[in-house]
Formats: structure tokens, sequence, C-alpha cells
């Protein structure tokens, strides 16, 4: 149901978080590596045919002059997800952020923090969340798993700095 | 089935450029004021009853330091979509672009370009349309009607030059 | 009289700067994790109850779109102390300087410098300071040790540069 | 109780919003102009005399290399106030931003956002509410009057988009 | 010889700059509008045609998450000029100056200043001219002919500074 | 046919990518370094009698105020190469990207992404190739490798994401 | 004296605050357009003959990728005082500043503030200072019309703040 | 003849650049501590009687909100040279470089590049220059090592990369 897409190998330890992610929803999902500028046919190919092939939301990662999430969202009807990755060469990251972010009229990419590809992986859960109670359900859970490991830290702490709030 | 939230009234003009297009698609919307840092009770309510009243996205506005797309969806198991807007006072927009870009791993804000608001009344309706085939053939329509006005302007051009591609 | 609060058990060590300076000066103080993000309702408990509990001033340190500081500000009317972390995946710092930095207008928070909760700790102390005279007086102190060890090292250069304004 | 200060009288329009806020809320302050730079010995005794002269706050604001804040910071145990003011020739106000907010360790300056004269006004009530309970009352009062100012945009917004949350 | 193409007609007052160098220079060229995120497929058509056509070298000139001259050179093996274009809702042209500069490994885009369009004419000029040289003799032609006005300004400064250097 | 220079011996790592490009297509090239600062007459010599001396194309590498590849350009009338160098003492890189990119009209610079030195290279060959099918062949050749390489890291991750686009 | 060199007569006016303020010290100045990119000759021309003609200090102002100063720096050993200009398509003065600034180790140029041309006037007199007590004499002259001026300021400002530290 | 100071001991490394070059050309100088908000007093002491002990030219290095260098010049009416130190907790330098960088109108500070403590020791020289010509020679030789230091590296290069420009 979701597609996950990257455009080089070298951002695949990143984007796993979010394959991890809907893994551990147990959301279907296919992940590979798409490159807008070294193979811009397969490109289209993946874009074009993703709603056909029963996808419902793609993830797409890439840094740098990151072209592939805005150029899939140009192709397909399909929400985008993209992550701008921190990779070498970058100018600190804000060259993959804006050339994601700042998408023209008509063509939204829900763009995500720098390295983000977790949250990209929570957002399509999100999105299918929508019109799958289950899968809603499952995202109130983990959220309350967040807090819980905010509390256990609250513990740990107070052991330390023994007059704080939580007593 | 969409929220549209903004921090302030002086965001109304940029956002109703998400709930025109939302409108022009037929697709119901609500539109208000929700400030997280002057209302935060109401910020908390409007999050936290969105799911049960209906909702299915929100969308949310605000410049400055803008904590409201963020806040919201750490209440929520909706998929909210932040548009950082460049109000007075703001550094070139880089602050509103940030804080709502930047979230911690948990609590994905799914962010548009600066001002990108008419891009979060289609992101919505991309979402939407992953339920609903009715939206997504709509949604494919407007695809081509902005291809159409690019056609368009290529004519108009070509009388000025006329050695152009398209003869 | 002071409270200190953190987004994430990961800021503990700059934040502890700011009650290791409380203790030295023998402010009593909380330090405790609490997560705009992941426990939204803990936070509003945590600023709303401040006041009632004692408090006098919050330091409130977070990184990334960082929310805590200001949405403390906007429930309570104690002063708010603001400390942006340089946190990993942060671009350079500047999404926690700004989504701290620019609140708007009707809602203050007193930031540092990234990664300043020593510095955080010291104004805690100055605001305490303006009604309590045996803090000031420490503070004076305070100031006179950093004189001091700025002359210390004067003398240390002086016997390598032994041409020095000092002699 | 709360001295106003700035570089320049080009900055007396951004500053008078500190001074009228104390005014509203019948808190003395005095208001002047005290270069860093083309004053400094002004600059001098306005910081070492500022706390026998009986003040308990400062609020300084500078454009450009501003070193005021900073400056009288280093000369006084009184917590201040820093507004950065974006001036002319400024490099998009970051220059007048920095200089102020990253202070070494040992010297705080509490900084608003950029312009935030409004704010700081604000900040110092809050300090001196600290000790003062009828100041801390009217500033309760008046962060009900920015709520109500926000609801108020609600009710007239409704009347155009009314399917909003509010009806 | 030359390919103009743009994002938009809003960028053709800027791109004319290209097209009129051109013309000065007696050098054939086409100009249209081709829209990477609108017009993909034409994009794509207009990118792995423009050999065949005769082209030598395209000039691409687009805004924002500008992507098309990278997307037009992993199409092509022609030179490709890219011009980045200030145009509103840009964050000062960082945008369009990073995601047209930070191509990868593989795929350069020759970029020019932001609006740089008659650099990019010029540029395609001395591309040609480097197997022409009747288009290399109207370059150093040119090029003499910024001298000359420089020096033209020379005299008219003299005038009012008359000690200077060049009595 | 290509000349690459860099402002500094510590440049040749990186521009020795250059060199190895053109090795590899068999193009003909010179590799020196010519200081902009240091040996300002050496590099006006390079400069004037590089099209004498049968060059085509010149690439020049610089860090920090990097003024050679500018500087260069202005004294002839071949395409000139810039590549900015992320060099110590940098600030992140800005400083060598925008002195080489914002030239002002009249003297285009082809600037390159920070370190991009392979794509000088390329965009060298590229130029050449406007006027020898031999090397136009050799540069479609060079892309489909790239297109090769990422086909390979397909069916790499296949073995790990089964599900995905390729099978 | 001081030669004062603009890259294009479009800085004449911001220029003309440097040789006005020599002017008002009758330190005699000429002035006159170098372009380094449209007249590289003539500005190798200029710095090599600058000390024989009599200069001591030269002043270069220019904007975009502002090569003037550097280059001139690098063939006199009279210090060079720079003027980053913030010219038409410049991004926001950042390319003029940091072409200027950066300079490698060896060649220093004194960098003044954006548009800081006056400045640039003060710190050339500051310089002919060290070996002329009259020049010397004057600028703490000038320096008390500074002090005087913001009197002037506070003593206004009394009449409207009447509470103030100068009473 | 020359005062090298700096805001803190952890600047003393990079500072030593500037005495070593002063040191090499047999200038005297002086180095020590003065922290503008440490030891204001110190600095206003320093700055006051600086030109009285036989100062000619004064260096001042600091990092972060580098407040040094320009409330030094404030304070006297020698030449004063800035350097901008990359402290830790810095944001990358920019902190530091703006805030020495953007003096007002009147007080000038020659910038120097980040870190770029061995230029203020070169245009210390150059200053003195201008009323000694033995210096200058001094200054003329330097300049020619920088030369053959270069033309060293070319011969070097040559071996490895045989047909460059130099054979």
């Amino acid at each position: 149901m979701v597609g996950i897409i990257m455009g080089s190998q070298s951002d695949l330890a990143i984007m796993e978080q979010a394959s991890d992610f809907l893994k551990s929803l147990d959301i279907p999902y296919e992940l590979t590596v798409v490159s807008a500028h070294r193979t811009p046919e397969r490109m289209f190919d993946y874009a074009k045919s993703a709603k056909s092939r029963g996808l419902k939301v793609i993830i797409a990662g890439a840094g740098g002059a990151a072209h592939l999430p805005g150029m899939v969202a140009s192709c397909t009807t399909l929400p985008v997800i993209g992550v701008p990755i921190l990779s070498s060469n970058s100018i600190d990251g804000w060259d993959s952020v804006l050339s994601i972010l700042q998408m023209p009229s008509g063509i939204p990419v829900a763009t995500m923090a720098l390295n983000g590809a977790m949250n990209a992986g929570i957002l399509a859960a999100k999105i299918l969340g929508t019109a799958d109670e289950a899968i809603s359900a499952k995202l109130e859970a983990y959220q309350n798993t967040l807090k819980d490991k905010v509390l256990g830290t609250v513990t740990e702490i107070k052991s330390k700095h023994p007059n704080g709030f939580d007593q």
C-alpha cells in the first residue's frame, strides 16, 4: 500500500526507518531505488503506474538537489511524502530541504524534517488511517508508547534530581 | 471532512486558498482561527475532538514561531498539514518554515512551501482521494487543467518567438 | 523556586548546567522531562500549576522544532526562559533558535544562546535577585569570579608574551 | 522600575511598544537613548548606576552589530532584556539577532524576537510579577484579553465560513 | 541552435534577456514554456528530442523548487545552463539557487547567478564559440563594449571628482 | 583541450575528479595551480593565452573568497566552469559558492555544486561534444553506466525488501 | 592619499559617503570606476601603480561576486578597505559580504559592513592618523560630534518620556 | 606598536598567528586577554590608554556575540582590526562574523575572515607600512614568498600531470 523510493542506495539506512515503522504496524510496503536524474524513465514509470499497482501513498527520499519527490508528485494523484536527506557535499541539508519543500502551486509534496524518514512512515500510516480504523487504532497505541517512554525517563531523572514536579 | 485553522486572522487571505480549492472540488471543510499561544485550551479541544467530529485531515497555517501545526499533530492521529506563513517581523519566513518542518521523530507534520496554502488544499484532497475515487478523478482533471494552462502560454509566447519547439 | 524542564532526556547533560548553577547559589529548583509533542497534557498541567506550586521562573530547553518554551509561556504568567538545544538532525541549530526566539506579540520567551543552559540558570537567579538582595549579592560575587578567571589567564599568557599591557 | 534604552533615536517607534505596555499596567519606567558605540561612558554609567537608582529590569534595543544589551548586562546584576531591531543596512536582521542572542557563558541577555519590543515590556512585567501579585494579576487579565481578541475574530470569520468548529 | 525554456510564463521577462543577447549575435534560438511539474511529458519530449532537432545548448530557467534544469540535463547529453529565478514566495531565491546548483555527480547543470539569464545567453554563445570562430570574434567584440561602457562612466565621474586616477 | 586550474594544492584531490573523468574519455587536458591572489600575473597570463594555446574550456576550482573562476572568465572568451571548494575556515561553503555563482552581467561562470569537480569534467566534455560526435557518443555511454549502477542497487535491495516495484 | 574605486557607476551614491567624509577632514582622495571583471587590465594597472602614485590607502566597493577589493589587495602592499554593496539581484548582500570578507591567508581585505562606505572613509583616516597627529585630532573631534548627536536626541526624547535617566 | 587582544584564552592558538607574523617582520607587539563581557573596565582602560601607550593599531579577536572589537573601536581613534573566531556553540561562525562586521556608521572595525588572525597581522603591518618604508619592503618580500610557494606546488604537480601549462 505504501511505496518507498530513494534516489540512491546511500539513503537506505535512513529510509528503512520508514519501512521499519510500517512493518511494525503490519502495513504492506515496497521499497526500491529510483533516481530522478540517473533513471528518469524508471521514475516516470514508477510514478505513473503507482496507483494502478495498488499504492495509496508514496514516500520519496533524496539529498542535494532533491528532485525525486516533486517529480513523482507531478506524475500521480497519490499523496507524496518527501524526505530531505543530509548527503555528503550537501550544504548542511539546506539544498535537499528547499528543493523538496518549495514546490510550486498545484503540485504539493508533504515535506518531512531533515532525515525524517521515521515520520514519513508515520504520516503514511496516518493517511491510510483516515479510511482504516484498525490502522488509526494502532497509531493511537503508538502515540501512547511515546508518552510512556517520556514518563519512563521522568522516573529515571527523579532519582538524580529528587525535588522535581512528579514526586 | 477537512479542518482549516490558522493562528491569526491576518493569515486568512492566504489560508482561503486552501478552502477555495476544496470548495471547487465540493469537499466539505470548516475554517476558523485557533491560536496555539493565545488560546491554548481551544487548540487542545480542537485537536482532540477533531476525529470524533468527523474530520479526516487538518490544515494548520501559522507564522513566526509557528507551533500550531506541530501541537495539533501531537493531540490527534489525523494527518496534519502545516503551512508556514510569511508574517510581518518574520525573518524572511525561515522561522515559520523551520518551526513547522523540523518536528521530532514520532509527530510528523506534512509541511508545505512558504505561503503554500493552495497546495495544502490539494494535498488534503489527495489524502481523501486515497479512499474516494470521485475525489481522485477530480484531482486528475485538475492536474490536466494545470497542463492546459501551460500549453496556453506556449501558444501565446509562440507569436512573439516564432521559431520555438511547438510550431 | 525554579522549574527546569526539557523536551527529551538527551537534553539532560546541557540542562544540568542550569541546575548546577542554581545549586551553587543555594536556589531551590526542580528538574524533569516534559515533552510538548509526546506528553502535551503533562506540559499543560506543568505550566498551569507552576505558579500555584510555588515556582517563580521556568527554564525550558528543547531542540529542533522547539515548541516547549513557547507553549509553556502561553499557559502561565511566570517568566519563561528558553534554551535552544543543538540536537541531532537539527539544521545547525537554526530550527531550535528560531522556533523559540520568534514568539508572537503577547507571549514572550527569554531566549538564550544555543546550548546556553548555564546562562539560563544565571538569568533565573537575576530575576529572583530583583526581589532578593541575598541572591543579588551572590550574583555580584559570581561576576567577580568571572573577572578573576580572566585576570588569571592574563598572568599565564604574560609569561609567554612578555611585552603585554599588564606588565 | 524598568529602564528602557536604545542605541539610536531611529529605534524609538519600535521601543515605545515596550513603554506603552508598561504604562498600560501602571509600571513606572524611564526611556532614553544610550549608544554603546557613540557614548560608551554614558552606557557604563547607565548600567552601573541602574540598580542603585532603583531599576529592577533593563530593556535594551539595538540594530546591526547590536552590542548595547550585552555590554549593559556585563555591568550589572539586573536582568537585561535585549530587543534586536531591524535597522536599515541590516542583513535581514540576522546581525542584530545573533549579536544579542549568542552571549558567552556568564552574561545572559533575555533575547526577544526581531522588533519584539512589545514582548520585552511584557517580560519585564512578568519578572516584576514574580514578587508583586498585583502585577501578576494584571498580566493574567492581559492574557485573557489576548484570548478574547482571538475569539472575536472567530465570530467574524464564522459569518463567512459558516460550517466552522464554533457554531 | 539554442533552446531557451522556462517553467512559467512569469519567468519570460527575465529569460528574454538570454534570447535578446543571442539575437544580437545572430545566433538562432527557440524559446518556449516547459514546466517540469505541470507538463512532465512535454519536458521529457523536449529534452530527449533536443539534440536530434539540432539544438546544441539548452538554457532552462525556473524558480522555487526549480527542477526543470536538472531534469532536462538528465535526459540529454547537451550542455544545460540553469537560471535560478527569484519568484514570488521564494525564500529570497535560495530555493531556486540550491535546487539548480547542487546536482548530484553525473548530471551537471551550468548554474548562473540569480536572475542571470543574460549571462546564460552569453555562456551559450561561448559554448558555441568553442567550435565557431565567428561567434568567438563577436564575443570578443562584446567584451570590449563592456570595457568601453566602464571607461565612459570613468569620464563622467571625473567631472565631479576631478582628482581621480585617469586625469 | 581542457585547462584545469585550482587556487591551491589543497584543492588537488577534489579537482582530480575532473581530470580523471576527462582521461576516461580520452580528452586531453592540462592541470596546474594558478592562484588569483598569490600569483595574479600568472592568472592573467594563463587566461589570456588559453585560447591561443588551443584550450577550448577552462575548469577553475577555488575555496573561500573564490575569485579565480570569475577573474579568468573576465580575460577570455572561452567558457569557464567554476567549482566551489569547501576549504578549511570556509563558512560551510557559502563563501566559495556565492563568490563563484553571483557573477555580474556580462561575465558568466558555469557554476557547479560544492566540490562538484566530477561534474565540471562532465560539463567540459558536454561542451566539447557539441561539435564532436565521438565525445557525444561517449557521454551517452557514460549516462547509461549511471543508469546501470542504479539498476544494480535495485537488485541488491530487492533481496532484502522482496515486495518492491521491480519483482 | 586615498584611492576610492568601485566596480560600477551604480555604486557611486554609496561610495561618495567615503569621499564626503575624507573631504570633511581635508584628506585628498581620488575617486573612479574600476571593474575587476569588465576592465581587468585597468584594475591591475590601478593596483600596481597605486603606491608609486602616492596613495597610502585604497577603498574598493563592489556588489555581487565582489572580486575587486581582493584582487586589488593581491597586487599592492597598501592596505585595502572593502565595502560590500547591496546591488540588485544580490542574494540579500551575502554574496558581496562573503566574497570580500573570506580572503585566504596572505591577502587581507579590511571589510566593512554592508553599504558601509562611510566607515571605509573613517577607517582610511584612522590609518593615515597613525602617522599624522592632525588627522588623529580631527578624528577625535569627529567622535565627539557623534556623542553630541546622541545627547541631542536624549534631550528631545526626555520631553516625551519625562521620567528618564537624564533628568 | 601593535596591541593584540582576545576575549578568551581559548582564542590564543588562533590569535598567535597574528603575533607570529609580526614577530617575523620584527614589529613589536603586546598580546593579552581582555574580555568585553567579563572585564568591561579593563577593556575600557585598554582602549582608552592604547594610543598614549604608543600603540598604532589594535587587533581584537572574539567569538560568539563578539563585542570586543567594536567596543574597543568606540573608545579610541586607532584603527581596530577584528578577527571573528569560530568558538564552540557558535552557530557556524555567523554570530562572530556579523557582530564584528556590521558596525554602525561612525565606528569602523576592519573585519577579517573567520579565524583570519594571520591576515590581521599582515593588515597591521600594511597599516604601519603606510608610513614606514622598511616594513613596506618586508611586505613586498613576503608577498613574493607567497608567489614562490605557489610556483613550488606547480612544479610538484607537473610531475603527476605532465601536460600542464608550465612545461
